[in-house]
């Protein structure tokens, strides 16, 4: 039948067996899967249409309303990244020609500005200092200025390690005629947020920060309709399924708890070791990813390689408008624990006695 | 901290275990994924710029051009489904006001013309009856009519189970001054293709297929660029580098013999029931996914009903354009054996037997 002859071989590499370290992930995500949710993940596959997995997607949408305490009829699970679920929310809110104020303070405003522009949208930029939020005076500015169809905001920027106040936004947006489009990937789980109560029409999330599950699909809940018929990602949504199932078990409350507990140790434990905190105010700090100035005289790569290579962990340099500036700590979900605070705290201590470089 | 209450309590279906049957998945994908595999998917997870899952991304590149016998540098996985991987394509290949010829003989290519007239191309349809596959003339006449800058054909036409030759095609659109795109979804690794030696400039797949991996990634392979840095769904790679792997162990020409000595199995033991096949040409026939017109006096929900509650077992209707005309039985990869074709046979003369339905 096949008459032609194969002229690439089978790969050496994919004859050998798959290689998987374990690592303490406490970098801005993906954090560590538990084994429960490692579990769900390898499970034997259905079809996408049968009624075991339309029974997991209804137990994930009723999962996502309650993380992101909501009602909204239209929450799902996105087939992708987090990132699949901003183009979806900006696609589905913005037409060519549409005005969209983007609140910048960080990579993610960049991001959707970027997405928003491609759309063919107006985009108005509202521009905060790194490190900073947006005051409600500030929003209404814009929305006075600007007049826009949708405002698009990030309630964790994982790039600096802030945390946005939602309070009284949905108000202020839909005074002005205005729809309030937040990304809550970096924050979600980890602390609060009221969907319904805060008025926010379009809300987004990632399942591999707080939630502890393999990257793949993305809570999101809006009042649009979705697109395409495809093969689902249905092992994804197994683990998605497990990661609000230990949420719901957990409880909203005890974990926005847990992650300012463990944030607030973090901190102090950073100061104590003379570090300098890049969020100055502390109601601003994002409780699941924490920024530390890279200190003077440091490589902050010397320090990410340290701690990769000789504990096994993994923090991060900045994202974006940050790289060079910070150094990021995210103690997600299962991984946000005293114990993790001590480790990677020990950790950095260990790696500034070592990696400090004279001045060139 | 958080001063409001909560409004939406934890759901109960989220605090019982999740539930998933074990069945046989003879539908057309997903196919069942090998123990192997599953364990792979249930991995720990690393960091997506982790040196490790690099590698493992080089070595799906790898299996990927073999699979795809190419030795294109652009080769990779896109974090997606199938589907995102057709949308890619067309997306990296058309821009505005540009000229697309469109091989319609069942869903995907209907699809397909859909997807490239919403990115603003100039779509012209070339269409074929359905269960036909469409020959060099056609296609040349259909190049020499409207002059398209891309040619979007597919492979294996899963609604049809038609196995379109491929062969001279790509000289034929080079002559032509076009692009051949080619969607092997259905049929990779189930049916020979040879993306160089058949000059094909884009080629993509499915992981749920012949690949047996969870859907979730999609092997690709073309000569632009990607675009966006997100969370790449790092399990659903461990899953498919760990498909890719069993494929080269096997080695692509026992996987296209097994599939075609299974569905010529298969379709004999169909014709000896007295059913019909949907595809009458043999060798049209798409080794992986077999088409059998719905016997008169039945309706093909009933049967695939019964199969699936009375054999744990699924097969499927038609898609699109062949809903109602006929049952789909899908033999891929782990699922491509004698025993399963043995299987579907009974079950399907155990159905016969008791879905029979008088005239109204």
């Amino acid at each position: 039948m096949a008459t032609r002859l194969l002229r690439v071989p089978p790969p050496e590499e994919l004859l050998r067996p798959l290689a998987v370290p374990e690592r303490l992930l406490l970098g801005p995500g993906p954090s560590n899967v538990p084994r429960r949710i490692q579990a769900a993940g390898g499970r034997q596959i259905l079809g996408h249409m049968h009624p075991e997995v339309l029974q997991v997607m209804d137990e994930i949408k009723a999962g996502i309303q309650y993380a992101f305490q909501t009602q909204n009829r239209l929450t799902l699970a996105i087939s992708g990244s987090g990132h699949c679920a901003m183009e979806a929310a900006l696609l589905n809110l913005l037409e060519q020609g549409d005005t969209v104020l983007v609140a910048i303070n960080g990579i993610w405003g960049q991001r959707a500005a970027d997405i928003a522009r491609r759309l063919g949208a107006n985009v108005c930029e509202l521009l905060k200092p790194l490190g900073q939020y947006f005051t409600a005076q500030d929003i209404e500015q814009g929305l006075v200025q600007h007049k826009p169809l949708v405002l698009f905001i990030t309630h964790g920027e994982s790039s600096t390690g802030v945390l946005q106040p939602l309070e009284g936004l949905g108000k202020l947006c839909h005074r002005h005629g205005c729809l309030l489009l937040v990304d809550s990937v970096a924050s979600l789980g980890g602390a609060p947020i009221f969907m319904d109560q805060q008025e926010i029409d379009v809300l987004y999330s990632g399942s591999q920060k707080v939630l502890n599950a393999p990257p793949g699909s993305a809570p999101i809940s809006f009042s649009e309709r979705a697109r395409y018929h495809h093969t689902a990602p249905i092992n994804s949504f197994f683990s998605l399924r497990e990661g609000l199932a230990m949420l719901a078990e957990l409880g909203l409350e005890n974990s926005w708890k847990r992650h300012r507990a463990n944030c607030t140790q973090l901190c102090q434990g950073l100061l104590d070791m003379g570090l300098e905190l890049f969020v100055e105010e502390e109601k601003a700090r994002l409780p699941t990813i924490t920024t530390v100035r890279v200190p003077e005289g440091y490589n902050w790569k010397d320090i990410t390689a340290f701690l990769m290579d000789n504990h096994g962990m993994e923090i991060a340099g900045g994202l974006g408008p940050t790289v060079g500036k910070v150094l990021r700590i995210g103690l997600m979900g299962c991984n946000s624990t005293s114990d993790n605070v001590e480790r990677v705290l020990g950790a950095l201590q260990d790696a500034l006695k070592s990696c400090h470089r004279s001045r060139l």
